[in-house]
């Protein structure tokens, strides 16, 4: 019997299949310890048992990306090994903190696939759950991949494009019901914006870079136990247009968010993402800049302390974003596309307390 | 007094002495962390507690190699600072599991030395226990390493070559005692073979490849204290018939077997080394490979749910296993030697699941 | 409102305020492991929980550098963003054990500050103190930078230079009330020297040597939440005098003690610094030696197991200290400079065991 895997082919994936992905992981200490080393992380919500207690939480809680990167790297080895080209993230909603010491595990349910004209790939919409030891959804997110067919001469007719959900309502963000700002400190965070203070319109050029060395990119998505090769393999990438390693778009996402720490110190969490683009590819010696603009603000149902920031955090490489004197959209070819520059477009709702509450 | 130790020269090994190497260690969460970070290990019995527990075990284990590692690391400072070469282990078996918190102490004794005709150098056997906070055996192994003499015009007359186990004979073999699979589940591993699903003869190539850069192989190896300077100093190696630091062949054990995971899903450990070499050195910018053989298959006595697989693991650079078409040997000189791309030539016992059980 | 922190200018400071810096921080098991992988520390006080218990400690504590490292890291921000140069440190002491799980916060009070002449930048006193979560002090120390004025052309009459403490007297040594060395056991730390056997004037040449990379000290110095620029962007530092990241100086000062446990195997900790210097920039690539030369030796009021080592620590780039044939320091222009391949000369008080006790 063959015993390893190839992965997936877009023949493989059958609409409404559930793809139960191995390697559960507990997350521990130690996991923490090493996302702020590799990335810098200082959210104190992550890095101070004080702090959280001082917020309703147990202890310090785990980074919601470190979260993400792991319920992600689980499902790569089934749905994206053979992937052409990851194309979209919705929906993406956080629904519970995570703890030192929780073990998470994956599923996925493939809710859509349609097969691309040229009969060579197809693209697959999978729902993605991240659950805990306790089987509690901690993170759920659609995306879709474009994947190769193993079999390019017989067409499938698989047409079925679902319907996508253009941004995560208000409504829908889950704040941790634990959470508790009547011993709100601000000293811990820093920075002096709350939730009145950030304007719809408004745009924060985080003032610090990042430049991410090969050991750095490939040693945090080791620790995802995200088995993408390309991230690893400096010979057969060789073969590949860019001839080599590419970096983790997750870490580029990780890396953008903590240089928003400055101007952005007093944020909680993420609640959710509407959409993202990994808009063009990093590698290493690139050196990343972010900045973010307020898009929108929303009241939570129910909470007066804390409103949601929607935020559109923007990555750059090698240029900063107050040098950038470029639009993100360049016209290319008949349509437009991101500039050369741009290396993410993440459209996010964050959770940020209330000056008045 | 002499502070510094510049290392025991052949003539400071005493036949029959016990070396009791210092800096004993507590393996924590943040050693088991770095090394998924590191290696990007993947067996789910080391990274998660419920997959742990289900099999009888207080929580996830520390990964088995990551035990060598530290027990060995120990050992460097007192046997091979002054070492030529690494000539072999024989007779390594794991004894009992490793858990976060455990504290690892190891302690050599010479069992045989035997001078060199030019001289110059010397041959010293050890035998190697790690032991627990407790002071139960987790590991022992033979070694065997090429020494420098002190004084090569004073003859010592050394002449013992002790008998080394040829293997670890499968009653030999220890299972935990522990382990009970009659709650075991098969989605945590993910893979589709159990013992009875493997042929002798077989061979898999397992498929990923890994490069490794200079700062991974230095941070795994100081993360097991492992003293020798090949490994860390630019400027000395610069001296030495490679120009430059040396890769901890260790590190390329540990990936080695992180990349066998694809093909291997189910293996629950390394039961035992029946011996090994480091067949070429590795430097930074290596990309590994690695195939498995099947060797042997043999029952374990007393456990109907668990077998032993008896494997070679076959490390490459920069080719991988089913792109080489050259032999593991080819001759050189009046013998024969390693091809220059083969890096590892491990001969082990795995534990694994039996489908009928 | 300004969102993010350009850092304090020369004016901002005011003599006697007190900054309370962001970001308090849980020291884990995660740091710890990566302090060892990323320094190669060994001392077992640090990382056997045995041996600290053996010494009367709860279990294995934080290596004292890596409380410097997160003490320190913090103030960055608000202390030394827009500093010029570190000037000195002095009257540093550690006041208490520092345990994984213990949370970090730090407070500096700015104790004087002096424009220089001219107008363009000025010297920034401030005494900092590190607590833990009980509010304890565990480390204090005095350190001075020098900073741009916000506006060169407006004097701001600053003339207040306070009195450095010019060394840490052995009767302000604190050692930690718990130890007790009636337990003391050789073998956990190797080595064969006590208090008894160091000598005023010896010099002890520590024989290792480590190659750092770029992603060595850049994860270090994210994982202690150090802010500064220079250490991260390999775009804007292009534009500085060395045209490249500069290694944090606190990197060269863990890496040289860890290279120091061959010949100081038996030192428990480090008791205070008099006084230290960065004495040249080292970058990635370089290649750090070290030596230690006993400055004194101090008995401790009411102490009669352990005694204070005063010791000189000196770092070296690229050359071994039995190679270095060159004096620390050579003339330069009217004065005198460190010698090029020096990187670091601090004088610390060492807390070593005596033999007779």
């Amino acid at each position: 019997m063959a015993k390893t895997n190839p992965g997936n082919f877009f023949e493989d994936f059958e609409a409404g299949a559930e793809l139960v992905h191995a390697v559960p992981r507990t997350i521990t200490e130690g996991e923490a310890a090493m996302y702020i080393g590799l990335t810098g992380s200082r959210y104190p919500l992550h890095c101070s048992a004080e702090f959280a207690r001082s917020l309703g939480f147990s202890r310090e809680t785990i980074n919601d990306l470190l979260v993400f990167h792991i319920v992600f790297g689980k499902t790569v080895n089934d749905v994206s090994l053979n992937a052409v080209a990851n194309l979209g993230y919705a929906g993406l909603r956080f629904l519970l903190p995570v703890y030192p010491g929780d073990t998470l595990r994956s599923v996925s349910k493939v809710v859509g696939k349609r097969e691309n004209s040229n009969g060579k790939t197809g693209v697959v919409w999978v729902k993605t759950v991240g659950t805990n030891q306790r089987g509690e959804a901690v993170l759920e997110y659609y995306r879709w991949v474009m994947v190769h067919k193993r079999d390019p001469s017989t067409p499938t007719g698989a047409a079925d494009r679902p319907a996508m959900p253009k941004e995560v309502a208000p409504s829908e963000l889950v704040v941790p019901s634990n959470l508790d700002l009547s011993r709100y400190e601000e000293w811990p965070s820093g920075g002096a914006a709350y939730f009145e203070d950030y304007e719809i319109g408004e745009k924060i050029d985080h003032v610090d870079g990042m430049t991410i060395e090969e050991s750095e990119h490939a040693t945090a998505t080791r620790l995802y136990q995200n088995t993408a090769k390309v991230h690893f393999d400096a010979v057969q990438t060789k073969q590949t247009r860019f001839g080599r390693r590419l970096m983790y778009g997750g870490h580029v996402i990780s890396v953008a968010r903590s240089l928003s720490f400055n101007g952005m110190e007093r944020v909680l969490g993420i609640l959710a993402w509407n959409g993202g683009a990994h808009a063009n590819p990093t590698f290493a010696g690139d050196t990343i800049y972010a900045y973010s603009e307020i898009l929108d603000k929303a009241d939570i149902p129910g909470r007066a302390d804390v409103g949601a920031l929607r935020v559109r955090l923007v990555g750059l490489k090698d240029v900063g974003p107050t040098e950038a004197g470029f639009p993100l959209k360049v016209s290319k070819d008949d349509g437009e596309a991101y500039h050369g520059s741009v290396v993410l477009d993440l459209d996010y709702w964050l959770l940020v307390p209330r000056r008045v509450r």
